[in-house]
């Protein structure tokens, strides 16, 4: 779980009277998997030391998300499993502290595959007096102990987020329709809250229920699976339709795809982002090449209708999951990640008081 | 074409020196590519005007590739096709200009598409007294003139090229391909040259004899095409054992596919780079996982073998390029770039005056 | 709708009999769509006037699908679309009357997309006396009027259909698991029937509920879609597992198809089809092969864990079908077909009167 | 090696004539192949003693053949290395015996992969006095023994084979590229033949020197390679653009793609075939079908453009061949051949002599 501190940004309204106001929220992207890929973070324990180690890095990766529009700030993903609910509780606490001393605007309890768990998350965040937001990685089938997406959405809102949705494990048009389940679930019960989604930047149509983890390319061979600007313009255009406001990337998202949402939601914005003085809206960027066929590129339906190529013949399209479904023993392995996350956050804090960014 | 100033690292030898005693020179990445999905540089005119409006973004991504074990910079291709053989020379010589002002270890001459204006670069940047890397954006087929690459490689050399390959247009296997060719030519007629590669980071199986400009994909939509880590560790295996040693990336590349040359070939070099502290070899990262099936993945042969799936199954594995081998009307093309560039780079400089970096 | 008259073997009991007893019954596999490719049957129309224009080629295909181990004669699908019950139930009859002058063992009521329709079928066969069994062409999604599986099995039994199940439209795995549903509703209802299934021989993971006509490749360009006889083991132990016991094909099924499922069911059938005295199980006659990595697919694991490629690296793995829902005119469209059918059939009949075979 | 005996088609002209004449002259089907599928031939030895065990299920096949255009027979393959060249030529003599009291039209010696032992059974067959033809089963970079194509023709011509060209082994456009670089050369030897090609139906770009056996799909899981009727029209055409005149198939042909070719060659003869009777061209047959979606299938330009899916998302589109150019102890695996072929051969003519067909 990463109860996480956010600043909406560098306006005075919050995120709260932002979403009221029917504003569209641009959610950022994908920290650890761009750091990983720029040699700040370690695949496999994915701790977000680069914050400590290496700020500048870090800092660079924020402005150009921030180039590209979005707006707020997400952190590395962490999931405790614990005996008791007192137990858990303590430690999201303990997190929790850190966020209230940088005076942040808001907090997403995000990254949980089990709602009950989530619940407990936002309860705690709520003590804070910040609005909330909570995001579980799910997707269509609902979580890992068979709570469906409406119904998960229908608790976590009743816990007291203001914002639900999803986050991370599953491709945009998923999150979109597990989004559109949860949507269902609300006004079904009569529950008020605001939606967020924020997927991965990969397809991934041949996931099981417990997302991409499972998938045999996962972390180190996700390159044939990266969605392109175009998959973000219809994932955004999708979002909004189905009345999400709070519309952001996870593992994958790179600033580019961040500046496709503000791009594709310009109409609606009324604005672009920074970033796009460097890009041609739908790629009319392309009319001053020198081939007449790559200026013939330079228009929406061409990119919009294109089905790109993976010049992979010897691949296929799709993979089987590794076995998921493995329910006993996985309080088991989760005694283990804590124990890992736990040294590791020691460490981290040996070297350094975490600082905000 | 680009002849580049290049540093080629922090030691006090220079490329030549370093060559000729058998070292690897890792080349970095792809400079406009990277910066364009950063949000700091146009597709189209791909103009490197950023290292003058946002240098700390530059900076960041010299930074990682430095990280990943890169020694040399190289930068912005530009190709420019002129009426007479004095005038083209005259404005490689205003290029070199700058260059030599910045005392450089060697100049590279890049992106060529005929072989005879790059052995005009080449006679161009010996003037400076500095070593000189010579490569072309070719493929198996040869220059578009139909040179075939031993030709091209001899004439490079004769030219006075101490380095000689290919860069950018084609993937890593069809540049290796190509180079076995130059160096065959190279034997061939008794000509002696160190070899250099610096592909895409994008598989091209499809692509014709001008390269991957022309797949329909390029250049908004060739994520499927990404190269993982370990197509790049394949890539640097057959490049060494070929005899090339000085081996790079282009437009595609990021930090951590230059970081997969360096892991590849620690070994020969005998360290490993600085980002290898955030990347267990092959994967072994992964045994800290909490689910074992991932845990699993944490050796070498499960990486080596995989097939990864695009998770696309409505797109096809291969595209037809569009129409190439237009050579009529192409040197009035060729004037249109001109035109264009220079109007940019005009702009550029009006700006400011250009810094090395 | 296809009232078929079938006779159940050579042996002297009836299909009923033999279920009963716990036997399978292999059905056998698509005539038209065999017989077209022979060069006999016309696409679009797919009228049955074979069987008297060219009484030798239909009669060699019986024999192959006999030699393949099928019992039991089905016959081209025709659907008919009428204003009342009673005229639909009229034409039904007319059909039945040319059947029950053969005297055949039993009726199928096979390819119907509303359950209504085919239960007033099942109502007019049982007119006979002879045992009915009825197939929708469905999908795990249901009939056309939106009526689930479960709940069309548990109305046809009712109606009287001894056997229950689905033929054509779907592949081999989707049929399975819409007799899964089907059995599931018969389990809550408490009601008793055998279960049938006569899938296609294409993959068609891509299909919705219409099925593979909406399909961009039905019917001209379907050849990548071929299922393998691999494909059939598989698709024959799982409708076995599952309990069906009459087991076989349609549109696309070949006489190898249908050998594959007296194969796989060998050890429960205790023989094996005549056919396969040509046939090495699971391809061992391969071990006579002259190169050795050719002998070495003479193995069951080979072929069952082989993912066969296409040779079409510019095709894509799956389609999307042609617009279906159009519900509104549907009406209006059934009146054409059915007018097209009786212009034919006339023609047919005024050539020769129809012949059992 | 198949020296087999056909007859040119139920007219009076001999083939040479009807060749010298400017007549296209269709081929048939792959027999073995089709006969494996019906039931009646075991894939290993592919021994075509069905003509012996089930006459009728052949004829009939022939029958489809002939409906479909087809005139000529051709038939099993079969391949003996041996020590000296008299030794293999006392056994084409030997099978050349069985043909000559047929009376045969004319000879053709079909599926070699070496040229000196085709140009052998060509001078065997010569001694006849009739018409020989000669087909290798090489693709475009020649025999097993690096004779480029180009000289495999001019040899086969002047050992006297007055039609010359390609069988089995590689699909279609690689056969038609294999006979044009055969056509080159004879242009360039001065020397003449007629062209003659049989490919598989088959797609193989994925194919090593040795053709579609090494493929890991061979021959049990060769089905989504199968190619479409659409295929074969391209086939034919650029076949017949070549100046091939003798235009046929082997394994993998069914009835419906020989009539392909003899629809896209109808202007030319200027007739049908009697199987397109039952084949509106170009899929003129649908526009009577019931859903408009479908019917608007009913012309050229859907089929010819149409990627068809493979509807198998898990499955690649191309495989590395296994391990050819093992040229080490070929010779003794021949023998293996051989001694099983005989004995084969010895039951078959213990049965019965063989009889034409």
């Amino acid at each position: 779980m990463a109860p996480t501190g956010a600043k909406s940004g560098q306006g005075k309204k919050g995120l709260l009277e932002r979403l009221d106001a029917g504003e569209v929220v641009i959610g950022d992207g994908g920290f650890v998997f761009a750091l990983e890929k720029r040699g700040y973070v370690k695949a496999g324990p994915w701790t977000p030391e680069a914050a400590v180690e290496n700020p500048e890095a870090v800092r660079q990766l924020h402005r150009e998300f921030l180039r590209a529009g979005a707006r707020g700030v997400s952190q590395t993903p962490s999931y405790l499993s614990c005996k008791s609910q007192s137990e858990v509780k303590g430690i999201f606490r303990k997190q929790l502290d850190v966020f209230i001393k940088k005076n942040v605007d808001f907090l997403i309890a995000e990254y949980f595959e089990h709602v009950e768990e989530a619940v407990w998350a936002v309860e705690v965040l709520k003590e804070s007096g910040k609005p909330v937001a909570a995001t579980l990685c799910i997707g269509t089938e609902g979580d890992l102990s068979g709570v469906p997406p409406g119904e998960c959405a229908v608790r976590l809102a009743k816990a007291g987020a203001s914002v639900v949705g999803v986050n991370c494990h599953f491709d945009p048009m998923t999150c979109v329709a597990t989004v559109k389940l949860m949507k269902e679930g609300l006004v079904a019960a009569n529950v008020k809250a605001h939606l967020m989604t924020q997927p991965l930047a990969y397809h991934t149509p041949d996931c099981g229920k417990q997302g991409f983890i499972d998938l045999p390319e996962f972390p180190f061979a996700l390159e044939p699976r990266i969605v392109s600007r175009w998959d973000i313009h219809k994932y955004a255009r999708a979002a909004y339709d189905l009345g999400v406001r709070y519309i952001g990337g996870c593992c994958g998202f790179e600033p580019y795809h961040t500046r496709a949402i503000a791009e594709e939601l310009a109409p609606e914005r009324r604005f672009l982002p920074p970033g796009s003085e460097k890009h041609g809206s739908w790629g009319s960027g392309l009319d001053m090449h020198t081939k007449p066929w790559v200026r013939a590129r330079a228009r929406r339906d061409y990119w919009e209708n294109l089905k790109p190529a993976s010049g992979r013949p010897y691949c296929p399209s799709m993979s089987k999951p590794d076995a998921w479904g493995v329910t006993k023993g996985h309080a088991e392995l989760m005694q283990q990640k804590e124990a890992t996350t736990e040294q590791q956050l020691k460490e981290l804090f040996s070297k350094q008081s975490f600082k905000s960014h």
